[in-house]
């Protein structure tokens, strides 16, 4: 028997295989997801298993070192949310959610660490060796919510998108504040002295940290959608460089000390349009399966580690200051949300409601972020005492807010998700109503939403579509996307009740109607028309919607040295309107 | 900057991103891979990259340590192999790959080995040190053909089926002899005397190796089928005990010093086929997917990191021992085929010709696993000259024997692969065959190669379909599936092609005339007939079919104390089948 020589890869492997077990163990008995999040059954499982493995090797396995946890268990979670993140309503609500997570967290640190401070001078609880900068250090590592446990625990209670998105977008865009926020206080505890010019200082990190990554992200992005443009020949590694290059730009994020959640997230965002345009149907299902199934057993492993990790010596019981952490940042996190919530909602029609604010406030989770962060604290005499309250913090959020956050969405009858996807006739009307108001936008002079969604585009088609796609001469809409969609759902499923006509079985075989009537002159009598005719049509259909419909006008900026405004812009706009009228009569 | 946090993950990923690229590059020019291996392209990849390195740090990076290669790049291959290993040539040849795998490569080593001790004799050459002991344990690294090297290369040529099974066959399941020689001789170096019983132990040896790799691959193979019985709530992490699983029976394997190899293809050929019925269709496209993109990568590193490994102070150049090392190499293994083939020849009656010979003699490829092995060797005086050697006589077989194998041919006009698939009635009637043999080698007493096939096939369908499949009940036939899956892609092609017809477009529809007269019996006239129709046909096929075959008889032992050969059955069978005519009358 030679099991050193396995060591590693055997209980890596076995570690995860307990997690899989553990969640097909879970799913066998329909009753219990219903009632219990699985992240609290999966903490439980790691309790037991880290009290057995205690129980005989007197200390507990070292699973959930902070290495392990950033290095790789977080990035496959956050790829996998940034590469699926619905890209309308985060965009809709990016104000809003960046006010929550800079803002906001900034806010929930100092609450809690000069709170904490206060606790610590009261002479009975027998902490005022407990320094101010010490507390702020906790807190910045406290209040930060967690993207792993809001998902697991936003996933199975189908809040409406909105709420949703707010709640975990904070959750994945305050990993930037809080890890500027983290390092500055760890750096000025190591400090003598500050001076103004650190905190200074400090502040310009935000931006550096955050916005550094976004571009750290965006390049490693594009990068990965321009290689995809070379992997015709070679489908089969197709579905590796999604991986690669966003594990790559979580990595050099990590490396220049910027914020690798939010690059890893830009990433995904980035490249996802393209490369899926440009790699295979059978690709991309494994890219999407593969993900999801690495961020799920992620996430499993997770929990159970925490749970495992949790079962120790390396506590220090120290009631008080434990249960005022816990009620610090409940009080904190609500009034921040309240403040917050205020202010956004005097600039926007569509207000956030007092019960949105109440699940916001409550669904402020923390996890394992949390976790790894106090055992990356440097040692010091009171390390035991904070790793303690994070623990504690982290199972109450988990388990108490996990476990009653369902009962009371249903209590106070929470807007939930729309359980149907949007029809077409919805989405053709989403998009009428988006370029009609980019037009207002631009009439009005107002530099809104649209206007900037508008600008993007175009930049979008104009230059980074022929760089980064294959086929950039004829990228298709997304409704004829969705048609060719649905068109071979519905033929797999006419294959499946085998009703399939193997013969020259087109409607339009039956009789001379077309659907179009402006095709008209496209049809062709030829012997070949049944193999053409449907690609033509909607060719057809597609030229003539480009062809006619009103070119949204580019907006130069408001002031210009060499024009006039509206000088010449306005007729020459009535000329190609009339000229595109004659066309068509 | 903080390069020494993310280092290995950072270093890992570069590597594979290395790979993957160099496969790009590689395939981007059509003439490149039609002229070049693959593998050559990639080892000199590699040892462009080790001089760079090599340049910069004067040391070669450790990328191809022993353990990395057996631990991490070999299984992904391996388990490919076994996965997707057409078993019908496999197992009608089974008996042919083992001759040459186990007696082949023990005549080899053996050759190899005394023939080298004969070069050491020769006072001018200055090896007279090098002892017997250490030729044999030289002669069992190198006398292995390696299967990484040999897919790489036959893959590209094509040749026919037989041919490529049997090379590539013994490339697997010599892994057991391999083990077992280079293990003893090993050992028997760094024993004091070396007893006979050691050498009858070393003999014994073969059996528990192999045959306990086959137990434990299979005993781990139908654990992974138990286990997706499971899994239908929770698809998403499906794939992943195909690859845990294997990746277990791998390492337990190698814990107990059994054959890796041969157990992780036990592992994937017995799961196979259970795990493919319980698994959705999308867990397995992606579980193919991702077993093949993970085999091409760790192929590609492999090869790379073969040629970044080269370069370095690692080597003795004695030329005589290298050059008669290769050629040695040579002669052995065309001795040993042609001698096998003899024997082999005269119990077949279709007879493997003189060309095939000489490719599977010329075909013998060596790789990374001799490399791997013989830095594993024990520190001794002339360890460097080994891997001189072993370095020559891989860079020899990949790049001569490599690059001119696809010429030789051409050239011979050996057989070549097929290129379509068979046809639906091909496969019916080598079905039929099947039977039929079967029948006749019942009738003949005769326990050949399609009684075994019966009854295994009979205990399947008797016992471990019944406990390792969800629906047991109905399993489909092969044909019914075919017949499916023929349908789906025709639909996506209609559908592709925009021809799909929406209504009630069956041909039957415009008619009464039925492909299957037969069934006349179940025509329905109401309303639901386009509904039912095709499913129905298809049951009631099937049904028939399984009415009206004639059950092959189970045979009993040749021998049994309580019956007279040939008592009872013969009459119950008549019966049997004049009931059936009644019937069908």
């Amino acid at each position: 028997l030679d099991y050193q020589h396995v060591q590693v890869p055997f209980e890596i492997t076995l570690w995860i295989m307990l997690a899989s077990l553990a969640k097909i163990g879970f799913h066998l008995y329909n009753k219990l997801p219903s009632v219990v999040p699985e992240s609290c059954l999966l903490i439980f499982v790691g309790l037991i298993m880290g009290g057995i493995i205690y129980g005989l090797n007197d200390r507990s396995p070292p699973v959930m070192d902070s290495d392990i946890f950033f290095l790789y268990l977080l990035p496959p979670i956050v790829l996998d949310a940034g590469y699926f993140m619905p890209s309308r309503p985060f965009f809709e609500n990016i104000g809003t959610i960046l006010l929550y997570a800079v803002v906001g967290t900034i806010w929930n640190v100092f609450g809690i660490g000069f709170s904490l401070y206060g606790i610590c001078q009261v002479r009975a609880f027998r902490l005022q060796d407990v320094s101010l900068l010490h507390n702020l250090l906790f807190g910045s590592l406290i209040a930060a919510v967690d993207p792993v446990a809001v998902l697991a625990v936003f996933e199975e209670i189908h809040v409406n998108e909105k709420l949703h998105i707010l709640v975990f977008g904070e959750s994945l865009l305050n990993d930037a504040v809080t890890v500027v926020l983290y390092k500055l206080f760890r750096s000025f505890c190591e400090m003598p002295t500050i001076k103004s010019m650190d905190v200074f200082a400090g502040v310009g990190k935000f931006f550096v940290v955050g916005l550094g990554g976004v571009l750290v992200g965006l390049s490693f992005g594009f990068t990965a959608a321009f290689t995809t443009r070379f992997t015709k020949d070679i489908r089969v590694i197709e579905p590796l460089f999604v991986f690669l290059y966003s594990y790559l730009s979580y990595l050099t994020a990590e490396m220049f000390h910027l914020s690798g959640i939010v690059a890893i997230i830009a990433c995904a965002m980035g490249m996802k349009r393209y490369v899926e345009a440009n790699i295979s149907l059978k690709s991309h299902t494994t890219v999407k399966y593969f993900m999801k199934m690495w961020s799920s057993v992620s996430d499993t492993l997770i929990f159970i580690f925490l749970g495992v990790s949790t079962i120790g010596e390396n506590h220090e019981w120290n009631w008080p200051y434990i249960c005022f952490t816990v009620i610090f940042c409940l009080i904190w996190r609500a009034l921040g949300v309240l403040v917050l919530t205020f202010f956004v909602n005097r600039f926007h029609v569509n207000t956030i409601t007092s019960k949105d604010q109440f699940i916001i406030a409550y669904g402020g989770l923390r996890g394992a972020i949390c976790f790894s962060l106090v055992f990356l604290l440097p040692e010091f005499h009171r390390k035991k005492l904070f790793i303690a309250a994070t623990t504690v913090v982290i199972l109450f959020t988990v388990f108490v807010q996990g476990m009653t956050i369902r009962p009371l969405v249903d209590l106070l009858a929470v807007k939930r998700k729309r359980e149907s996807a949007p029809m077409v006739g919805e989405q053709i009307h989403i998009r009428f109503l988006d370029h009609l108001l980019a037009g207002i936008e631009d009439i009005s002079g107002h530099w809104g939403q649209y206007y900037w969604k508008d600008k993007l585009e175009y930049f979008n088609s104009k230059y980074l579509q022929k760089i980064l796609l294959r086929e950039y001469d004829q990228p298709k809409s997304s409704i004829v996307l969705l048609y060719e969609k649905l068109e071979r759902k519905h033929a797999i499923e006419l294959a499946e009740a085998g009703q399939l006509g193997h013969g020259p079985a087109h409607p339009s075989l039956l009789g001379p109607t077309f659907l179009c009537s402006s095709n008209d002159r496209t049809v062709r009598t030829d012997q070949k028309l049944e193999d053409t005719q449907n690609p033509d049509v909607l060719d057809n259909m597609q030229e003539i919607l480009a062809r006619n419909l009103y070119r949204i006008r580019r907006m130069g900026p408001a002031y210009n040295r060499h024009t006039l405004p509206g000088e010449s812009e306005p007729s020459e706009h009535a000329k190609e309107i009339l000229i595109l009228r004659h066309k068509s009569l």
